[in-house]
């Protein structure tokens, strides 16, 4: 159950089982760089609330970690009673632990989906009448997440790592979409990891990511725990590096990918797209097919959430922005199908025109993991 | 010599005399927007001081702060005898103030401009071999410099009002290049002011400006005061705003601009220029005339100042960078001039192509104030 045996030895886990396997273990990402620490959560309250405060934070992750919760409190409820609850009692008490789970993060697709894979389990045993073998079930349905999740993740670097040139190329990513955002080495960083355990030379530029700098802050720190020379840069500064000729390619993850290509992802990653464009720099996003949504048919029909002002704002004095002045802080933006050169993603390599390429790899979609 | 008169009345001052005449007084720009001090500087050892730590920044409100300092210094000189000393002990204190001066930020070109200046008031004066009105004079070639510093606003700003529409347009600025960085109303800003102050509406977008934040701490600060409507945006913000119509024309100033009209400014203006573009919203840049150098050629000759990682890695935990990796910090970079729709100057719109226009431009500059 100790995930990281899987990993290659430095990249670091998210999620994992406690070493005695009573406990959910969580890397605290509130606290990075400047501390490692693995929370250890006893119960189901506790991983509910490091999903909710972003101590987990990145949609495969989160599904991971919701599906060990789960996995948990069955185990919690067994174990706190002399003689076993029967399976309608433990249905019951389920099902208010997902609730509580849902609740922490409602926009997050893959936590639906790791909640409603857990209450299948749940059910098909309570179609039988007996709690016998449940508990193990959910951990195994937890840890079946976790694999498929860390599958995933290697299908995209494979399929990656041949876009990235054996010589010495520079390599700009935005936000975090690594091994911290899902259950194994990421999406936009997995081929990064995959070209480096290779013994391919290569730098990582990390766009800093204002306003919550998940670049700085995450991703400089995993990508240099593994190995790979990394070198931070505020988003300002990406034009003056392409300019100078230092970046090579563009890897990003997404957040929702329309059924024409635009890509909804962190704020900044259109400019970067733009930029890479201005400079014939190809610009590729990862992703694994479950981010396409068929149902938006483009980036128009993408909601554009805009967030309170205080993470632009700051808290300490040199920081702060004049009171009572209007701050936008938008937490995504889209690039268009027109500025992406390829999409990187578990089934493959889908260049233009997307359209036709993404109906074509979805509908393969069912037969797999994913 | 209270220069706040000449000011329309929310503007604020960067630099000025104290209301009894014996000190000059500094809006420390460390400070803001936190809290509006000015510091009363009784010396010179004082003003090089405010100067050295960027307490007063921005190359015309440097050569200020400087010649006051230095009227200051003669006048301290005087005052502490009872008999006026000779032009030539007053000539050595002088230049001993001046090399004071001058070392606080070696390649400030309106800091050595101030300082000739005055030294030839004194030198001047040590020729007819009398101290008689000198300290009255240097006083006087401060104000001057003051005053045509502001004129130079003021015609930078008389010209550019011209670009704005007058429908409600949406302004990009970067940095500051406002009322804290000169004598007058800025150069980036002075239209925006001038069209504020005529009623024109408008709303004024402040680039955030990593790593340092000028964009959110100053000019946010000096035009909500005057004001102006704005919002601060993250710098990676630009381009969704762009793209959803918000944008009506971008606005910057420049640190050099060389022959063929490449633009050297704060880091983060080029990402802008090529935003700009894509989306075919007008790229302005507003500078004195004195900006241009026509001893650079092109960008290409222009170095580009890579300074420490402290100013990107920040002092508070929250927003550290991971100890050992490389932070990449320079602190501006080059626009090409095909990017620039027009300079606006104090003689003046520029238009392309430039080298001819900047050539015949500084022609007349020899008979201006600058």
């Amino acid at each position: 159950m100790n995930h990281h045996r899987l990993f290659p030895s430095e990249i670091p886990v998210s999620v994992r089982w406690s070493s005695d396997g009573r406990a959910v273990e969580i890397l605290d990402q509130t606290l990075l760089p400047s501390e490692e620490l693995f929370l250890r959560l006893e119960d189901v309250e506790a991983v509910a609330e490091a999903i909710s405060v972003l101590r987990v934070r990145g949609a495969p992750a989160i599904g991971i970690a919701a599906a060990m919760g789960l996995a948990l409190g069955t185990l919690n409820r067994i174990e706190a009673q002399s003689d076993p609850p029967s399976v309608s009692r433990l249905k019951k008490g389920f099902l208010e632990d997902a609730e509580l789970l849902r609740c922490t993060r409602p926009t997050a697709v893959n936590l639906s989906w790791a909640l409603d894979r857990q209450r299948r389990v749940v059910e098909a045993h309570a179609a039988r009448g007996s709690s016998g073998g449940l508990k193990d079930a959910l951990i195994s349905e937890a840890d079946r997440i976790a694999a498929e999740d860390r599958e995933m993740c290697r299908r995209i670097g494979e399929a990656g790592v041949e876009l990235i040139p054996e010589v010495g190329a520079g390599i700009l990513t935005h936000c975090n979409a690594g091994a911290l955002a899902t259950g194994g080495i990421g999406t936009a960083l997995a081929p990064v990891y995959i070209a480096h355990t290779r013994g391919v030379p290569l730098r990582l530029y990390a766009g800093e990511t204002r306003p919550l700098l998940q670049g700085a802050r995450l991703t400089a720190w995993e990508a240099s725990r593994a190995g790979v020379d990394v070198t931070i840069i505020t988003d300002s500064m990406a034009g003056a590096l392409m300019k100078q000729g230092s970046i090579n390619l563009v890897i990003v993850g997404a957040d929702r990918v329309a059924a024409n290509g635009d890509v909804a992802n962190k704020i900044g990653t259109y400019p970067l797209a733009v930029l890479a464009n201005h400079h014939a720099i190809p610009f590729f996003v990862a992703l694994p097919r479950s981010t396409f949504d068929l149902h938006t048919p483009d980036g128009g029909s993408i909601p554009i959430e805009v967030r309170g002002p205080t993470e632009v704002e700051g808290t300490d004095r040199g920081r702060r922005v004049p009171d009572g002045v209007e701050v936008w802080n938008p937490a995504f933006d889209v690039t268009p199908a027109s500025l992406v050169t390829a999409f990187v993603t578990d089934g493959g390599i889908l260049r233009p025109p997307y359209e036709p390429a993404v109906a074509n790899l979805l509908k393969h979609r069912s037969g797999d993991a994913r």
